[in-house]
């Protein structure tokens, strides 16, 4: 770039830029809060800490507290208003770095395989750092050059896995798989039914109600998202799971007809490839045949499962994939970069301006030119965007695809001998076999009343929880809490999951036993499993 | 935290976890991407490069480069597929860093004039950077604690200058103005027409339709609202606008009137604290008095000004904001955090709950405790969120107000003193007299042709941007183009500006003369005026 000297600056505007004159002009301000010397011993900070806990291998999960005595801990770490003009404390710097290190899930960990997010490679945390310093929101061209060029690439990149023709599809990236569902779900809606937007659902009145069919175990965004764009959660038709909780290929039509016969126009149907639940595939392209036959939007909640598309070994899970409208694909999830980064795709690229219909002089240019061609803000919800392609092109761009192939493949290898060792313990309950790297299962001692088994595994997962040794979710299953792990973390192996059965073992025996002792106490027993675990009153 | 030592994970589960055998377990992926040496380096080519970046005093706007061009680069710096096997190589990640540094726009020089998104204060960057590595999404308390606990002190901190009872207001985080605009406004109508939740707005036929009352000026997000609500653009009652731009008081009792006579009932009026194009503030108080007569819910975009609050000397220009019912507040605007940190405040703490109305088992639980009270996601639009209220509260825990409040004195005084140089200045016109750090003007030579006064701004801001000294913006007003500035960064002064006046003078004078040569040469004007500006095509 050009840059005008401060000597220039003197010359062309007849004013002395000193520095002592702008402090001045702040009225004071310590602009040492921008110093780049600061900046650094910063930095320095908590890279060193970021190396400390990257590098510890230990088994831990949470330390979960108790929020008020988290937010009196949080408290004291603010300075008084008067304490506060004297420049960078940087020991508490230091002290607030540690504690929210300290209080995170252990997501680099072995003993975490509890949520969606991962531990992320942490070189793409550098560079989100890097974004984070720039600041350039990249909606628009000219305010990411790079972000959207690299947007370019990885569409690109991450096509040749999909299989549509180049220059024929779009991508955007988005703030998260909930926005991606809507805004797929939104161009769906313009796209079937084009007055909506301008007019409202009264544009239809008369005619047969729009809906949307989801699968039986869609994530909660899809469903809200009817409720948002004023279909209504009431015009969801739900599609039934069949035993591996996908949706049952042979109900399909059967469940259309019958919502058409009740006077609703499916205009959209969302599938999911990695369900939350239970990690399950739908059929893609058997749903693809049916919903084009019916003139029906095929969207794809790919957010968990569409990373297998990189794994030579595993993207048959997602056959068909070349024959839906849309995806969505969450990198943050399975491609191991910071949270949010979510890429959202479009078979024919024009429907990528459908979603949104709109003109703002001071961000949409009147004359189109190569610059404003490449703008993305009219397929985006986000005006202002985080660069957030940037992290994961980095990796690719030096790793290339073999990095999230292989840990995809090691992860779901992993879920598989977990589900082997399951079935080996007699009294565990493995709930499915997993298609990827989700595995939900209980443990129904011989000891437990039937009737409490539900109960149990969520007593189970706070327990846990509040040890710290290990952290998993939990999830209902045809009504019923199960345990669920979810594995994201290289760093664990067979003997960690191992550990966590053991674990599981000794928490449910104590449990059943207090549970026992508080039924021979006369207590309401189920009461009692509805106790909160006491919680961590120091940090 | 507990942790597991690796001999008690051995002798717990009887397998050795061995760096070698998860090696081979893995098929042979190099684990030097996880090698927390590794990320120390990677960490300190990063650092040094920022450090550099930030100490760069020097005038500079774009480097605005031919985007195929800039793909051709990239491209080139991504490795072959079988090249990118043997580890990470420094040399590539560095020509990476510094292609992302030099192509973006230099929002920390004192030639950035241009948008409003701004250079952080750069601990918030570092305090992102620990987010971006340890991960944890933010929407429930167990998977962010500290951050969830941050936003309870910042809301409290906040509400300090808006003034709501303690403990009945609420304050969510959410990924984008554009975001929290649409969850206050999803609020607002399933508050005041319940059923359209669930039945769409097909629960309302034969009744008035809903629409939604805006400002002449407001953000595209807002009139893009109106379309994915389902309530359909047509439904916009626009607020006519005074001589200020602000939302004329006088004129909004009979527009609300004449679109009641329309058949419309008008069930949320959204208003702005600082408008994108020249930054009014609306009469937020006398607003507030005719909707809720009205029973209308009162909506303020505060994206830009809202953070004016925390200024003694501004904080009048929000007054009545006690009196609204919720307020959308971009920190990665006038907070200089990095982008996305957006703040949605309700007066009422119960009509956030009203947003989204939803149930899943494998994130809300049926059973809530001290814990899940203090989960965000019943609120959110978000199931993953990035933890974005980290780096605004470190700053404020450590720096305090004072901070923001003198920074953002300083760009609105600034701006004033802006404003009286063009006042003195012939050929110059501005727009408007400041509310806060937005500028708009028009060059107006003598030797212009009068028809051409829209033209000849927007060729001025893209030949400017194109020299990469400056960067600015262009806004219609009243539909014709004009020059926009906005002051985000304490690095300008006067001087500066002054700069700027005679570099648009310069340009302005060339682009005059190579029209009245095309003229002259029987070409087009208008369209030679159109020809987009040859982008650098090296970088």
């Amino acid at each position: 770039m050009n840059s005008v000297s401060a000597d220039g600056l003197r010359a062309v505007s007849g004013t002395d830029a000193s520095e002592s004159e702008r402090v001045e002009q702040w009225g004071g301000l310590r602009l040492d809060a921008f110093d780049p010397k600061a900046f650094r011993t910063n930095a320095e900070i908590a890279v060193s800490k970021l190396e400390r806990y990257l590098a510890d291998s230990s088994i831990r999960g949470l330390t979960l507290t108790d929020p008020e005595i988290l937010l009196e801990k949080a408290r004291a770490l603010m300075a008084e208003p008067e304490g506060r003009l004297g420049g960078l404390d940087e020991h508490r710097l230091g002290e607030i770095l540690d504690l929210y290190i300290r209080t995170g899930i252990q997501v680099h960990s072995p003993g975490y395989m509890g949520r969606q997010f991962s531990g992320v490679v942490p070189l793409a945390g550098v560079v989100d750092f890097v974004s984070s310093v720039v600041n350039q929101p990249s909606s628009f061209y000219e305010a990411g050059q790079l972000p959207r060029v690299a947007e370019c690439l990885m569409a690109d990149e991450l096509n040749r896995f999909i299989g549509w023709p180049q220059g024929r599809f779009a991508m955007i990236t988005t703030s998260g798989g909930s926005l991606a569902n809507l805004t797929a779900m939104l161009a769906a809606r313009n796209d079937k039914l084009p007055r909506f937007w301008s007019e409202g659902a009264f544009a239809l009145s008369g005619q047969p109600r729009p809906a949307i069919a989801v699968g039986e175990d869609a994530h909660y965004s899809v469903h809200r998202a009817a409720g948002i764009l004023g279909i209504g959660d009431d015009q969801i038709v739900v599609l039934p799971c069949n035993g591996r909780r996908q949706i049952d290929i042979a109900a399909v039509q059967p469940t259309l007809q019958a919502a058409e016969d009740r006077g609703l126009k499916v205009f959209c149907l969302v599938a999911s490839a990695g369900t939350t639940s239970i990690g399950a595939f739908d059929s893609l392209g058997e749903l693809a045949a049916i919903a084009h036959a019916r003139d029906i939007w095929l969207h794809v909640d790919g957010t968990h499962g569409a990373s297998l598309l990189v794994s030579d070994a595993l993207r048959h899970k997602l056959e068909g994939i070349e024959d839906v409208d849309s995806l969505a694909w969450d990198a943050h999830k399975m491609m191991f970069v910071p949270a949010m980064c979510t890429l959202l795709f479009y078979k024919n690229k024009e429907k990528s301006y459908g979603a949104f219909v709109q003109e703002a002089s001071y961000v949409f240019e009147k004359a189109p030119d190569v610059v404003t061609e490449f703008d993305s803000a009219e397929q985006n919800f986000e005006c202002t965007k985080r660069p957030m392609i940037m992290g994961l092109w980095v990796l690719w761009a030096l790793y290339g695809p073999r990095l999230f192939a292989e840990k995809i493949e090691y992860l779901c290898q992993l879920t598989g001998k977990a589900h082997a060792v399951l079935e080996d313990e007699p009294e565990f309950a493995a709930l499915h076999e997993p298609e990827a790297n989700i595995l939900c299962f209980r443990y129904v001692p011989s000891n437990l009343p039937h009737h409490r088994l539900g109960d149990f595994q969520v007593a189970i997962r706070n327990r846990i929880r509040k040890e710290g040794r290990f952290f998993i979710s939990k999830v209902d299953i045809e009504g019923l809490a199960a345990l669920r792990v979810v594995m994201m973390n290289h760093r664990i192996h067979i003997g960690h999951f191992q550990a966590l059965l053991r674990e599981i073992r000794t928490v449910g025996q104590s449990i059943l036993k207090e549970w026992a002792a508080a039924a021979s106490e006369n207590e309401w027993a189920f009461g009692a499993c509805r106790q909160p675990e006491r919680l961590r009153t120091s940090v």
